[in-house]
């Protein structure tokens, strides 16, 4: 039994993805983007997200998160973020080396999310027009959020009106937007652009592509720059019809939805069955595919004794669970068996 | 009948690579290249080019050879090219990115290709030391070349000379390295190392890869910040496995080289009828998967007209056709018969 | 009287300063650092220093600070420092320009210092070796600090041995550095690379030059960039002796040390006046040539109501005082006394 | 007698600037530009370029020009200039550091100069709007130019209307600003913005200043940037006011043409005095402060032998020989003397 909550991107790709590189290879097309695959998913993605966006494949989430905010920031700008933010943490420094030098301010707050009032304060303390001072130019929020947790339609709003007010440029890190879409039962552009969004690293490894994103523009002239910027980073594929056919396939037929749901429910049962067991407490809500649960260290260990894999988070119990659209009930409920043996060692 | 002559990137994806990807998925592994085919693949590469390098995939080559030359030349270093090389003319300025501002210097040199003298000479007119000018830092030679000539052993092993004696990296853009090794008939260590390359772009996407390239180092000392500058590039990609399964599948059995060969003899068929073409002259030796042709502008229209694809290298009437390990002989044969049929109205 | 405390940059150049460039403006010599002045001053510099350093003359401490950090930390590295040091508040980004991207990581400690122990747990919790994150590569201290304060020589060392033992190069901004040296009563060497400091942003500028600081290099191998960055940034002066020769006539006979002394001595005497005021609370220790102190907001209006000037550092009352070479006795006793005379409105 | 011709940095500071230099240094004043005679250099050099300019004192040309092409070109931008430009060879890459990865493109023409022809068709051929290709952002030309030609007002409006067509920022590289106006006889007005110049970098310290020269955006949109990196650059002086006094006693009764109009007098004297002797050749118009002339190598040689210093230029006899303010006509006279001495020996 498949016992791995390392991350949603240890799994594989989705069969109706992999379907599709078989179709998509077949002749000889257009590279660089010229090719029938390329603009029918930028048709695609239009409709879906209900208006005339400018997208641009990418093969990696941290190459999305970085090409959106080289667009969002000058090399002299403040980057607003949670302090726990992929961006920030996880991405080597990507964020910097693409805007020239920018740099990153981690902002307090629950669950990993930001919100408003703390923005707006941080602005406030910037020291805006000032010579010595780097200036605010952007805010990235995690849609879901690092620990698992989803903005709601309003707390997106309430960001994008800061950032209106102040000028700046709101990116939302969707690497499981499809994950919060599904938590939030709402509209691909309801959760984004209608929130105040300005650009979107639309995510799709994370949930059943090979190596597919898609920064997604909703402010044309931020887009100007990104065609040269996408070159200039080594992240124009020369085949794009295969990075292109992966994205495709996962917006035709509701397919990242599905999967995200998928994902979601596997989170959430896995989510209630640990919340009943005795010494283990959740940490955070969890509303997208991710699970954070405070373990005891006694059945820790013996999950992975068991051969569940899981990251620790930190050093006092903390653990992170990830499903993903491959996760099968009988996994969870294996974990969950489990982890249930494991409680009388445990307490 | 397919008369796309365009590039080799125009082709799609072996079926033994795309077997391959078919097989990687399958349960899950490790993400960010931890997983056991990557493991298998540096073992591959090693024992192919029979020495303990250092190996980095990466999707494009336009990264390979970015992250190539950050590791080989400071923000103030000078890198040695021909002017008409790749790294110069088709990557958005990458090296200036990657590096932090270091300056390519274009070298003039038949066949798109450089040779040690002007190498030597442009290094001596540098001013090395002198705080008022950027320093002479990498030399980077494109084999095949971008005009499909290939440097023979002794050429690079020139070069590998100067660069020794002036404490230059030397940089090999082997995009089509495959065409080039299987034109030379010698290892791939005798191509590289052997001959005085420090750093190897080991391209497979252009001879059957979906999107593979690999960032091979020679010298350990050199590989040292790569592992970083590569997840900063956003060029780390989370389901590693198929990336590193293209390239495990296209040096398992000689794959490479055999739809290198293909390539290769497909030119040659082309070069030897063009060649037998009244009005037609070849500009550069076809020794690779390229043929660079003058045709007479009613020819070229004429083959325009009948559905044949191909880029115009210039305004002087060249024209370049490129074959791939797709390539059918029928293809060759019939755009032969096509201009065949073009040359009483083109002279 | 001049009661202007905003900062030791509202003074002016120390008489025996300006006789310099008097007197280095005489005849031709050579530019760029050739001339005869920049090697007297590198001799100078060594001796007193008493060790082969390498010198690089510059004209504002922003510029000394990043390019110390250039030859420090790689694109990807980590930089700690106070939270409050100049180098992360008041220089626009500086650091990461001149890196390429470095990230700085502002640690906390009273008094704008930072300790050995929370430099230990940072470098521990980095991930070092891991490539999803940034590398610590360097620490900056201010010596005197951002409030005042004066690391001892054993505080210097503990954080050099931390240092050390992770590979770290130990940056000194010594924009004060001689009001520290002054303070602490001991070599330049002892404050500097005997405590295991090895490179010192040595700083004239605020204490009685007219633009002049110089980068100090106690370790060759991180000399070696810094020619060309120097030239690269824009910081290499055409006419460098008379850049030069402020630093000479700076370091000739103790005028650097005894400027220092006086302006501490004054801050010393402002401090202990104001200690005794009721409703002011000295906020650290005035051990350089800075005063931090609380003082009642009507206090503050008061003075500055009789022409006082001064920062208010913060929103809740906090007021930074800075004296300089150029500060008279009888103006700190014109401030103490205008203070005094605010006391019966203020409480 | 001083025969020091090596460059017009060689010499000291005109008397009047370091006059402003003593008279500003009085009392305490604000620091980082905030300051009185900053306030008033900026009025002045608006009423003297008769517009609304921002200006920007920075203490280098280098650190000028860059800041100048850094609000000029984005990093994936082109710079034209000439293949001689001081910023293609003399800068170490400060463009390319400031820029942040621009390129610079040397374009061919006589005496330094480049031509609307030749900038129209380097951009016609570079690939406007193609993904792959830098992209056409900047020109920069010299005036006076590397080898002491003068850009004639039609030369520069030409090269402007080019510019402006192809949406380019016109940057002129004024280190010798001065020697050209002076050359031209026309308002420094016409020399620039109304020829078309978007951004001047305006330079002294050539021409008399200890070190001062600034950067003047005749476009405000341009300057938006420039407030933030010239601080980020470590080029804002924090006792600024030394160096707004240098170029503010520059630019009062015309003191900054009085010494080009020297300088330029004492450049013809010399060109005429070499063209008449037997063995000399000019190589260029001497319309400056720049003589380029092909001496005999017996001729240089005896010519070094009597203390005379110049640099050789290439390895062609070719020498260049610069004047300044501080030229004496005696100096001139006896180099003529020295070289008509040498003329028997040299032929």
């Amino acid at each position: 039994m498949n016992l791995d909550f390392r991350s949603d991107n240890v799994a594989g790709v989705s069969p109706a993805i992999m379907a599709a590189l078989e179709r998509a290879n077949s002749g000889s097309d257009s590279s660089y983007g010229g090719d029938a695959v390329t603009a029918r998913l930028t048709a695609r993605l239009r409709e879906l997200f209900e208006t005339d966006c400018a997208v641009f494949p990418v093969a990696t989430g941290t190459a999305a998160n970085a090409l959106a905010l080289a667009s969002a920031a000058p090399p002299y700008g403040l980057i607003y973020c949670h302090h726990e933010a992929h961006i920030a943490n996880d991405e080597c420094g990507a964020p910097e080396f693409f805007t020239g030098g920018a740099r990153l301010v981690g902002l307090e707050g629950d669950h990993a999310k930001i919100n408003a009032a703390a923005l707006a304060a941080a602005v406030a303390a910037a020291g805006v027009g000032e010579q010595h001072h780097m200036q605010p130019a952007a805010v990235s929020i995690s849609q879901a959020s690092e620990r698992g947790a989803v903005y709601g339609v309003d707390d997106v709003a309430a960001l994008g009106d800061v950032a209106r007010r102040h000028n700046l440029v709101l990116h939302m890190d969707g690497a499981r937007f499809a994950n919060a879409v599904a938590a939030l039962e709402c509209s691909p552009a309801a959760a984004s652009w209608k929130a105040g969004v300005d650009v979107l690293s639309f995510g799709a490894t994370k949930n059943g592509a090979m190596a597919a994103e898609a920064v997604i523009f909703f402010r044309p002239d931020l887009a100007r720059d990104a065609l040269f910027r996408r070159k200039r980073g080594g992240h124009l594929l020369s085949k794009m019809r295969f990075l292109s056919a992966q994205l495709e396939a996962y917006v035709t037929g509701d397919l990242w939805l599905a999967n995200a749901r998928h994902a979601n429910a596997m989170a959430r049962r896995l989510a209630d069955g640990l919340a009943r067991l005795p010494g283990a407490r959740l940490a955070d809500p969890a509303q997208a595919n991710e699970v954070f649960v405070y373990l005891p260290d006694a059945m820790a260990r013996a999950l992975e004794g068991e051969g569940a894999k899981f990251h620790r988070w930190g050093m006092d119990g903390l653990v992170r669970l990830v499903t993903s659209f491959a996760t099968e009930a009988a996994s969870v409920d294996g974990f969950l068996a489990a982890a249930a043996r494991a409680v009388p060692r445990a307490i």
